[in-house]
């Protein structure tokens, strides 16, 4: 019996922030599976700022959006993937589809969530937590001890990079956009200083926070960047001599027509304090996925990383929540639930 | 019998252009040596565009500038260094000086000319040569064959620049500011193309240069950066996946009270395609020297390496040549003659 699937379609390429009539709710088909097929009911898919600038043009239109997803088989011709096995996959916006198991833009991998939620594989084990990891350790090179800025800090990626520093015995700046996400970091995650910039000066109070002063080393190493513009002119004065700039997003950008970011002004610093900014993607860091998961499953089970989600119900409140993402409404990695576990 | 020394003093800090008035010729008596000291007199000075950002803090003011010489010793009492003998240094802006070889802010160095002309050592055998050879194989980590662009293309850093990268079998663009000196890239130094930035729209002509077509790599592999706003806002968007950017200078950012570049709004382009960008000084090249040195002397002699010099006749001119920078005014190094060889 061949299941309906409800689909999130984009309409039209938003300039500046998608508006909900981008989106569409559509219901399909999905076909019964033939040998060597079986069907995904997806339980929690992802939503990302990553998916704006992709809006912009690798979106296709009229067709169900991509994006990571846990979900369960739930019917099978394929002996390796049965009835029950949970799967991650790109195949979010979708209730349902139908996989192979071997198409690489599917990218449907078994999952085996060994004692810990489904959601924590969305989040803080899956890409988020490898982002943060590979982002901060690897692009950024942290040393143990250095002093780290990462923007966006109470975000999904943020949130994992502050507590990782953190961990590395490092002195943690964070920024965020409401009292409460500051709260959270500094009583919460441990962050030494959380500043609020849309209350605060973030200028000054970056400055004040990682002076670097003449001869010391008070300024900051690794800038754990997610947000361009003001935050990049904010940062670049702050750096240390042979500070890293990873480049992990652009956010204040994402919704200037896919990637005009607010100007920055302040690159001449780079030169005399040597610095080195690097952008980065997740996919790059698969070589890190078995230490990373080592790593991050001991931490979670020693208490050392907490995460928090913001699970949105149904997938017709999709795109509210991919919108949601753009006006800061998430604390934590933000999900859609589309089906009960 | 002491020597009279013209010396140029910085009388106030310079907000945007420096001004002749912002100068001051200082005649002073350098002392007779004592024993273990020596006398030098400056015959050729060095003037570089990274001397601006240093006008806003870092140079003393109502004391003598200093900046990259070659001299001769005049007067000695100290073994190591006889009269006649040429010695480089960083006590520029002054006719004569008092050293003792020891002093590592005045940093003598015994100079074997080798063969090669005194001011080749101002430019394509000094910091300039290095600047442009570390930049480009080092921090920039050229690979035969690539595609390179590099602004302020005709400035002393810049030509040499391009020479190497066609050296290493590169495609290569270059932007100047006059039709003259792009004449000089195209057919003396054999660069592909050649930008005319004041005549031409920046953008679209490095577009067609390097378009950076999807699954081509048809963009820009090193970008060489002098010049910072436009310049990289326009190399942004063009680099190729895994592009480099070794900054070494934001000429365009000098005037503008030390360090404030103009806006750049395409930063979020280092993201996907995995962009670094590294600023650098040449001081970091000392392991680099002797090969450079070598390398460097070996492109002369076959004619490989060709090189240009606008030569500023008497200390009285060095802050016009300073000035005159920034106007655009210089082919290849600036160099202000102090004396005769």
């Amino acid at each position: 019996m061949p299941f309906t699937s409800k689909e999130v379609h984009l309409l039209e390429r938003p300039q500046g922030l998608p508006t909900p009539a981008q989106f569409r709710i559509v219901a399909t088909q999905v076909p019964d599976p033939q040998d060597g097929e079986f069907v995904v009911q997806n339980i929690y898919m992802s939503v990302d700022p990553a998916m704006r600038p992709r809006l912009a043009g690798q979106t296709e239109l009229n067709a169900p959006m991509i994006g990571g997803t846990i979900g369960k088989v739930v019917q099978s011709r394929q002996a390796d993937f049965k009835v029950g096995d949970f799967v991650t996959s790109l195949c979010g916006f979708r209730e349902y589809f139908l996989a192979n198991g071997k198409d690489k833009a599917q990218n449907v991998q078994k999952l085996d969530p060994d004692g810990m939620p489904l959601t924590a594989y969305m989040s803080v084990l899956g890409t988020t937590g490898l982002t943060a990891y590979g982002g901060l350790l690897e692009t950024g090179a942290l040393k143990d001890g250095e002093r780290v800025f990462v923007s966006a800090a109470a975000g999904a990626v943020g949130s994992i990079a502050v507590q990782i520093a953190k961990l590395k015995g490092c002195y943690v700046i964070g920024s965020a956009g409401s009292d409460e996400k500051c709260a959270w970091l500094k009583n919460e995650l441990g962050v030494d200083v959380a500043i609020n910039y849309k209350t605060q000066e973030l200028r000054k109070a970056l400055k004040e926070a990682a002076p670097n002063s003449p001869g010391k080393k008070d300024g900051i190493d690794v800038y754990f960047e997610n947000v361009g513009g003001d935050h990049l002119n904010a940062a670049l004065p702050r750096m240390n001599f042979q500070g890293r700039i990873p480049v992990c997003g652009m956010i204040s950008a994402y919704n200037n027509f896919g990637s005009i970011s607010e100007p920055v002004t302040t690159l001449s610093n780079m030169i005399y304090n040597r610095l080195r900014m690097e952008g980065f993607v997740v996919y790059y860091f698969e070589h890190l996925r078995l230490q990373f998961l080592n790593d991050m499953k001991r931490w979670i089970k020693e208490g050392k990383i907490k995460y928090r989600e913001t699970i949105v119900d149904g997938i017709e409140h999709a795109p509210h929540a991919l919108i949601g993402l753009f006006k800061g409404e998430n604390i934590g990695k933000m999900i859609v639930q589309l089906a009960k576990e």
